[in-house]
């Protein structure tokens, strides 16, 4: 039996582009040789759907993109994920449902056990949990057919759930495993995906085809890395990240096991090809092409103009430097050399002008008071309103350049510096920053030298250094770290030996930012715990704050 | 047996206040010879406290008020809310569960079972659901305790659970059930939430007493509206909206019951006071006094100064007249005109000089293509920073005062007038806005009435009208509400009656600006489906769009 991969870049609610996609894949599955072809979950209509699934009619579009793909199931079965009715009326309307079609019959529906709800995963607002599990018969063989997070109550310290659905499907003695995924990116998590997976391999002995989704959903970054496990629990083959693409496995071969292809998991080129992917898939799949940004001469936009660049050609990213009383000289040459590395256009306006304006209208209501965050804030501000008007006549999307310790903190001027339509770097450390701008240049230098090695500054005032009104950042970003992706309190990080008072300042900093990070763009995520869909904290709380 | 309903106003994270509120009402209480004082849900640490429950830290202060309040049950029980962790390895952390105290002990606790993750609600992310149902024995009398959705299985014409609490609990006979409660207002909430009530109280055919939260949480609100069933159904009595109290009630009385004190409910003063609490809160809340608005001499932003001052005081609110070379004159002396009638400060701030200084320094950049969005948002935004100006020197909060139907369909500027720290009216459509206006002014003039019946004009060019860009309200209004409010897809719009093209073009209006809703402020609910947490689309999709 041969089984084809078909590791593929959906897009939410287009339906008919993925249709396509699925139907060209089949087709040359098929000329291929190969019995079945496996996609990914809720894959008919783009993972994760969330409150478009609340519409009757976007199911109709999925049981008719279902429709379509029994009618080409045709010498070769299909497994696909999509959402399907709850035929009961108590419980959820729905279920996350995998498609088993063969000789343009439904062969088999599984739907999903284990629904995850945290973080970015919202699956219990919409899905009724499956209560039967049968296995299916295909060619002499018996198959077990799960979804996603269904293998997920194995390998880990603290289970979430109080059922693992293989257990019941193991009855039947299946002879494979097959799973169909939409399992997101971020740096730890391929690394973490094998060991669950190995854990089901090792517990239940049979090989598992494991089908992930690629491509970025706005802020959710799908890496791909489809998985073959033979049954000994060795990787027969991981498939590509963050690239589509079809791959066949014998049955046979893989149950003999001992081919071992896995991938290296390096942390730092790993969040580099998904910024890349990320920023491809918000432009490509909102129709946009062009980008702009404004380039301070400082690391964080310099990274940020290099991955546009990668994403969308030079051609596509245009920077704008606008410098200010309070800009060094050092600013301007910097970015400017970065411009021209890049070979993107730039152009140069100060904000002078608008800048005396706004304090002239504004000096009878400011009251003589002293000059504080309110003219930082008016430069930020003037900067946006130059970018935008830029972007609004020309069709570009403004590009966030913040970074994850500035968000985390509150270190940014709303309808300043933390406007654009992307957050491009919101889920990096600065500290990150440093050894992402470090890969950029390993081959060549791209990113100048003085912009990685000055000390980071807003310039929203003379002589100003991020350092004046924050903690340096390799004191910082182990807190925030320790907070935010690992949920700890005051407590448990005072006691891992950091200043008490630094820690207290800095966890405060975060709870009373929360307003200025629910009114920011999407943050393209890369790590555990990004700020976004998959972070849910009150704005008005009274805890640690 | 005397049972106190204290309908109080919790803070998310302010442990400390909450516990102080609910020591005193205790005292009260006993001091009335109350025997039971019921709180409400999570009221230990403020309901919904988020992604806060994933520290330990936090659970800890919860578990620390409860010792605090279990010292304080001394001659009096008491039921209060609070997250408890679940003993077991395996399933969510947490449950969300009610105490029973008495005698400084804890004569029970029971977990809450049916956990409400839609719209608003996330409760699976956080919690197991209980497994056990037992009842508890006070004073002679046996009574079932349940936790606000835990009744919400009845009365329901599509229930969302495949359990009934309290169809277990019943097996033991209780006399009476007790319910906490973080029920959230809408306009049409209270009266769903009688209905499903007394359908649990018609079945099991035994007084309820049902503790309701009050107060705002960020953007939700919860109106309190606590009530008591007598064994027949009806309403014994209902504490009243919005505001805080403790009512005590003979458990005889309300068997005999009789009383049937129920308050009436009109939509329009109900979101009239449900957006001052939301007001009041969240300024109270985060330690807020003054807020800030742009006064356009239209009606959106007279209705926000019209709550700001109710809920502030004149004091507080400020505004701001930016008049352009495309206002009306009548705007500004509409606007002097509420400023006025109101007896709030107002400054007028032209936006000519930085208007024209952005003109100039674009003047290259925009390469001499006709007026366009563009030059509109350059206005917006030079606005924006005005009123964030003044806000930042001097303290204020600034107000967003766009409406419902301006956020469907993106009709703003975002970093201009979809600026603002809290949005008042975006969960009130233009044709809901007409009649709190009427409303306002029933008993005086507060608003102009040329604020009122003038055609509505964003004035961003010279005889600019909305319905240039828009549908009229009356023909738009009704789209959005089957769309947004009901989940209606375009067929079964267009089959009620509304034209296909104008149906099309809406819902394509509002599925392609979801980029901007997802950075504005958070939006005060006051209907079934608001903008923010409650609705969750993705950004980049391509369905209606």
């Amino acid at each position: 039996m041969k089984i084809a991969i078909a590791q593929l870049n959906y897009h939410i609610g287009n339906f008919d582009g993925n249709l396509d996609k699925m139907l060209r894949a089949t087709a040359e599955a098929k000329a291929n040789g190969a019995d079945i072809v496996v996609f990914g979950e809720l894959s008919t209509c783009g993972y994760p759907p969330r409150d478009f699934l609340e519409f009757r009619d976007f199911i109709r579009h999925a049981n008719n993109t279902i429709d379509q793909l029994k009618a080409a199931a045709d010498g070769i079965a299909i497994v696909v994920g999509s959402p399907t009715i709850n035929p009961l009326l108590e419980g959820k309307d729905l279920h996350n449902s995998a498609y088993f079609l063969y000789n343009n019959e439904i062969l088999h529906v599984q739907h999903k056990t284990l629904l995850p709800t945290y973080d970015v995963f919202d699956e219990y607002r919409y899905f009724e949990p499956a209560k039967e599990h049968k296995t299916v018969m295909f060619k002499g063989k018996r198959i077990a057919l799960t979804i996603c997070e269904d293998l997920w109550n194995l390998g880990n310290e603290n289970p979430l759930y109080t059922v693992c659905p293989m257990d019941i499907m193991m009855l039947d003695e299946p002879e494979l495993m097959i799973n169909v995924s939409a399992s997101p990116f971020d740096y730890d998590h391929a690394a973490d995906r094998l060991e669950v997976l190995r854990a089901n391999v090792k517990k239940y002995k049979i090989p598992l085809f494991y089908s992930n989704v690629v491509g970025a959903q706005t802020e959710i970054i799908f890496d791909g890395g489809s998985v073959v496990f033979s049954p000994d629990g060795s990787v027969y083959d991981e498939m590509p990240y963050f690239v589509e693409g079809i791959s066949y496995y014998d049955f046979n071969d893989v149950v003999k096991g001992g081919r071992n292809n896995e991938q290296t998991k390096e942390k730092i080129p790993l969040i580099h090809d998904a910024i890349i992917l990320g920023l491809k898939d918000y432009f490509g799949k909102l129709g946009l092409k062009k980008a702009i940004l404004g380039l301070s001469g400082g690391i964080d936009s310099a990274i940020t103009a290099v991955m546009a660049t990668r994403a969308l050609g030079k051609e596509n990213v245009r920077g704008v430097l606008m410098p200010s009383e309070y800009s060094t000289s050092h600013s301007v040459e910097d970015a400017k050399a970065l411009a021209e590395n890049l070979g993107i256009r730039y152009d140069i306006i100060p904000i002078k002008r608008p800048y005396n304006s706004f304090l002239k209208i504004l000096d009878d209501v400011l009251e003589d008071k002293p000059f504080d965050v309110t003219e930082e804030n008016i430069q930020a501000r003037c900067r946006a309103i130059i970018l935008m008007a830029i972007a609004n006549k020309h069709g570009n999307v403004l590009l966030n350049t913040t970074n994850k310790s500035e968000f985390s903190v509150g270190y940014g001027t709303l309808y300043g510096d933390l406007a654009g339509g992307l957050s491009v770097l919101g889920d990096v450390y600065k500290t990150e920053i440093y050894q992402l701008a470090n890969y950029i240049n390993k081959d060549e230098l791209v990113i100048p030298q003085n912009t990685i090695s000055k000390a980071p500054s807003a310039e929203l005032k003379h002589g100003q250094k991020d350092s004046d009104s924050l903690p340096e950042y390799h004191l910082l970003d182990p807190i925030l770290y320790m907070y935010i992706e690992h949920r700890l309190g005051p407590k448990e990080i005072i006691e891992m030996g950091y200043d008490e008072t630094l820690v207290r300042r800095v966890l405060k900093l975060v709870n009373t930012s929360e307003f200025k990070r629910h009114q920011t763009a999407p943050v393209l995520r890369v790590s555990p715990k990004a700020f976004g869909v998959g972070r849910r904290v009150p704005i008005v709380g009274k805890y640690l704050s």
